[in-house]
């Protein structure tokens, strides 16, 4: 869905919704996480889905990987609660595919799932009609991951404070171009590290270019950000800042307290995705990012603004 | 997808899911029910789509009562259980609808989640292209149902025995043409009353027709079914029991031990939907339905069987 319209619809459909005192955190997040009675942890609950030339090209792109993606997608957003995944059920409506196609599709899926002791607990499956020639298909797939955090460590994205300094995992851009959106790595063990160790209860993942989803972490935490734009880690050195708003990163872009950078710096393991500091969130009247010159990054020019 | 298509894909791909000793309930059953560290009761999770011109029909049903029946097909599911809604995810593909039917559609699904208590917690949307010309346009749908049940007392499709009788709630037959399919009443209040006071551990939604249904409760129990053709609660009192198979009757159909009808039909409450004794299951080497005069009935003739 063009974002515009996702966005216009999300603001009439989201005051609909009643909550409770057990929604702990609610739609708007990464997951939403709900309290179960006796339950030591709070459950992670998000839905994700895969669509056919719109997330992966459905005559080229190996159907092993678009199910591991789907999975992968859905992974990330446990991962930027500082979560863990536990089940996930899968629902297909096919447009077309063959049987042999869908197999694969369910293959990706349970291979990655093995990865991350996932567990594919149920599903559906149906079919529609797809494209517009007789010789396409397509499909739709969805997948819920139901996962677990401790409620005093999981992070959301309104709780940065200011002077925490932000972070990102990884590299950002050209997600699309090196099909770094098929064959990326959910953050899960970066980002238990993170809430574990009390180092960031501030984080989501970078899905739609890292400004966008910094400038909304920053609205939801009514805060600032400035901005080191010559920090940046990007994937390919020859890109700039202006390039890198395409999206699917799947990295963790977290705020973590300004006493803390040094330990977590140190303590940071060799096997984890390299680690950036990228600025700093500064409390004024706005919220706004800046760079180093205290310019306003203007982000309705990397992708559509909500 | 046709029943054939989805009977062998599901043949090839559930042998591939791995289990753990939580998941007290695994795939197969109306949903699946998993153990959560320290909670009171076990999580029971179901998703189920529904597509245009597949479960509703695109241009003349209005989006409230599609939207009404996804969520209402899902909390079948947990009634079959005998358990309680609790969370929904939806996740929508829109196949170029406008936002005012999309608007619309999320107003049927919150409405009747109001009606049950159900919180929508998350979800996502997307787009595809849909049909085969400019005009047309489509919806896949997909929501993921969070429920609770009491793990000593939940109802599986595998726990007849010989001898128990077979009981269906409501009528069955004819659902499309009346719009059962999209008035129905999921049978929550039922469901919770047969496991709570331990009338049935052994239930499920009458979906795909309730011959094939009760085929499938067969199999699973190892057991046979002899049930009585003119005892059939028909919707139309025209029809005959080689018409009832077109589904979606979202009845419960369960098993009860043959010591406890009596106090169930003397129990059993005003409000509640009509309840009628269709049979009994009984032992022998095979797992087939015979009507009251011994003669097997074929499912075959009544949909495709698996």
């Amino acid at each position: 869905m063009p974002n515009k319209f996702e966005a216009e619809f999300l603001n009439k459909v989201l005051p609909l919704l009643k909550t409770s005192a057990n929604v702990i955190i609610p739609p708007g997040d990464d997951c939403a996480g709900v309290k179960i009675d006796g339950a030591n942890k709070i459950l992670l609950l998000a839905s994700d889905q895969i669509i056919g030339n719109v997330h992966y090209f459905q005559n080229s792109t190996p159907p092993e990987k678009v199910g591991a993606k789907l999975l992968k997608r859905n992974l990330s957003d446990i991962a930027a609660m500082g979560g863990k995944g536990l089940y996930a059920l899968v629902n297909i409506a096919n447009g077309g595919c063959d049987s042999d196609y869908l197999y694969r599709f369910m293959q990706g899926i349970n291979e990655e799932a093995g990865k991350y002791d996932i567990l594919i607990i149920g599903g559906d499956t149906g079919h529609f009609v797809a494209g517009s020639s007789a010789q396409s298909s397509s499909l739709v797939a969805s997948l819920t991951i139901i996962g677990e955090a401790d409620e005093q460590k999981v992070a959301c994205r309104q709780n940065a404070q200011d002077g925490d300094l932000i972070f990102i995992t990884g590299t950002v851009g050209e997600s699309l171009a090196n099909e770094h959106h098929l064959n990326f790595t959910p953050r899960l063990q970066e980002g238990q590290f993170l809430t574990e160790n009390n180092f960031s209860c501030c984080m989501m993942d970078i899905s739609d270019g890292l400004l966008l989803d910094l400038k909304r972490m920053c609205r939801l935490s009514n805060i600032s950000a400035k901005i080191n734009l010559s920090h940046l880690p990007l994937r390919n050195k020859e890109l700039n800042y202006k390039q890198i708003s395409c999206g699917e990163d799947y990295e963790l872009l977290f705020a973590v307290p300004r006493e803390r950078t040094e330990i977590l710096k140190q303590t940071w393991k060799s096997d984890f995705a390299p680690l950036t500091c990228i600025g700093e969130f500064i409390k004024n009247n706005e919220v706004e990012i800046y760079d180093q010159n205290n310019n306003i990054i203007t982000t309705g020019d990397l992708g559509y603004e909500h």
